[in-house]
């Protein structure tokens, strides 16, 4: 008899965005004439970089002849690509990650969804609260985790962001063997010092842990003494697997590329105790599980490298961070406090109410969408995040209706 | 301590692919003079189609415009696509099969690697043998085998196919959950009749089983009595998940296209025996783990369903289906049996020997690459694979240095 696969039956049916998506349809059902502008999904908006239009075309043409047309290409991606990324945003840095440790992929949501499933069954997993829910049903799916209860898995530790640790959540008061981290976070915007991130790595190191490192909006990162990468950090190569996006970063969303370092240092413990080298592992699955990137995505995330393809990227993130600056300035303001916004794109706003109480509240009457912070876990609970990923002038009008709905 | 997933020990370190290509590299060392030509790997050699290469400047164009612009698209894939499949690939051939039932992905390499997730830890799993690697090694990687033994791994079911067999494998002889099937075949090149294909549904329906059908080679069916989908055969939405691809169809394994077919009908058992449809499972998979397929991909591939678009493919595989027929002809006249290379790029021939050595002998010899049989599972001992993708010229000049070599 075939059997399902029942942890997928504890997963909640609402999933966030979709509730979301729910309330801003039967707003715009019951009052068709209001005009929505939409800062809650973390979408950008703005073209694909010049640089990466003609390297693009430049390999669809490619595809179109008999003598340059590329088949299968590497399962861990071409080594134009990889070399680039190694040089560019690694060796420049100071941190010692080679082409062959970085594998090429569809996106970072992919990669830190599969990346657990080279784990034990039996490992524990500490996730930070609030979050990006990947991390979570990923590891709800594979059965590590047991029944939720009030909005939380038992067997998962959460680690709390709060505004007393301001949203950077404290080492774990019990053992963990598996950690997640995002900086600059996804949703709160936080960023971590080098300082912390080294708290850490350390920990990692002394506990026989290991760090997955979401770097998905490290080209927001404007304060030059913040780490871009986890292996800026002393001895992170040892406990640390690193992912990066080109979506927020180039605009990659819909095209789709990015990557995730696997150190050959970084290691696990079989069970009789011996360590053993992570990287054959994310090998072996990306090669029985993956057939690569599509080569002209992978000739487009190339240009990012170029020189005119680093100036376009930067006028790209910089216009977004303007918005994030706008945004974080009316919401003061008013009187809120903020975290993020200065380097991520994300605003994370006190609301001092219920967090889809607020969301209501600036979509009736505003006519903005946000998204509520209790959807992100029960720390978020009071908060709203705001997404800078609009137009400029989307931005001015709905912080102009927000300043006139809540200023009186 | 973070341990691994122990179950990736169990795969044999040699994969089959880079025992070959260390084989090649050492007689082109030896022998730098020679010319090879590669019939091993079954990856395509021909330009894109014409109505693709439109289709996919177009949408880059678009990407390149704030105006146009595309970010995060569906999760399932774009209707645009998905329509046009259910149409033109089911709908027109009876099969009734749904837009909402389709979802397009990056590779069935892909998702015939990652549908095993969706089911549960302890099933049956019955793989034919010889066989196309991935289904075995992720079964191997999630834990549903013990270890290898001469070969096989315990705890799985192989479905032998045989000359006697025709490589269609009998009904498993003991009760099994999970059955994959792949027509035409890869590697035999074997195709299953109406009649044949009907006897699996019906196996499935009686005994609560689930078929993948792994139907990437459809597009080179030329027999018009043959099913080009498990879904022309009644009752087969409910027990059956069908993987398709645009890589052998219309040249796309290095643009990366594909997409699964999962029937809202499709069921399998929870813990209390009570059925439950797979299809809201699958649509978490994706969308918890997966953002969807570039956005100029998908309307490369919404090309190949144009007027245009299915002349010019048609053009591409006819011409591939030469070769293939030419392949045939000259093992026949050499005396060699032969499966496939009809209704499938494939041939698999009966070389009389040891696998690797005829593999030897041809390239040492003839200068030619085929795949060792055995190297698909211990059925596949006694043959050798050639693949028809490469261009005529190519073939042509290697049935005629096998002709030299072994007509004599």
């Amino acid at each position: 008899m075939i059997k399902l696969n029942e942890h997928y039956l504890k997963l909640s049916a609402n999933y966030l965005f979709s509730e979301i998506a729910k309330r801003v349809r039967a707003f715009q059902e019951a009052h068709p004439e209001k005009e929505i502008i939409r800062l809650g999904i973390g979408d950008v908006t703005r073209a694909l970089p010049k640089a990466c239009i003609e390297a693009f075309h430049a390999a669809v043409d490619e595809m179109g002849e008999d003598a340059t047309f590329k088949g299968y290409g590497p399962d861990y991606g071409y080594d134009f690509l990889r070399e680039k990324i190694a040089r560019d945003d690694y060796q420049s840095r100071g941190a010692d990650i080679a082409l062959d440790e970085i594998f090429i992929s569809d996106g970072a949501k992919s990669d830190t969804a599969n990346i657990q499933e080279i784990f034990a069954h039996d490992i524990k997993v500490a996730i930070p609260d609030p979050v990006y829910p990947v991390y979570i049903d990923t590891n709800v799916m594979a059965g590590r985790t047991g029944d939720p209860e009030d909005g939380r898995y038992q067997g998962i530790v959460y680690l709390e962001g709060t505004k007393a640790n301001g949203f950077i959540p404290d080492l774990p008061g019990e053992p963990v063997d598996l950690i997640y981290l995002c900086f600059p976070n996804n949703p709160t915007g936080a960023v971590i010092t080098r300082e912390a991130l080294k708290r850490w790595v350390d920990y990692a190191r002394e506990n026989k842990a290991l760090i997955i490192y979401d770097a998905a909006y490290e080209a927001f990162l404007r304060d030059e003494s913040l780490p871009h990468s986890i292996y800026e950090i002393e001895g992170a190569t040892e406990v640390a697997i690193e992912s990066r996006s080109f979506s927020k970063t180039a605009g990659f969303t819909g095209t789709r590329c990015a990557y995730t370092v696997v150190p050959k240092a970084c290691t696990a413990f079989d069970s009789k105790g011996g360590r053993q080298s992570l990287h054959p592992l994310w090998s072996r699955r990306m090669s029985t599980k993956f057939n690569g990137v599509s080569y002209p995505v992978q000739r487009a995330a190339e240009a990012v490298y170029s020189r005119e393809g680093k100036l376009q990227v930067r006028a790209l993130t910089d216009a977004y961070m303007a918005n994030a600056g706008l945004i974080r300035q009316a919401m003061n303001g008013l009187g809120f406090d903020c975290v993020g916004g200065i380097n991520s794109p994300y605003i994370w706003v006190d609301c001092r109410m219920d967090s889809w109480e607020f969301f209501e509240l600036l979509l009736t009457r505003a006519g903005v969408v946000t998204t509520p912070g209790a959807g992100f876990g029960r720390c978020g609970q009071g908060f709203i995040r705001i997404s800078a990923f609009n137009k400029r002038e989307n931005v001015e009008k709905a912080m102009a209706r927000i300043q006139q709905t809540l200023g009186g």
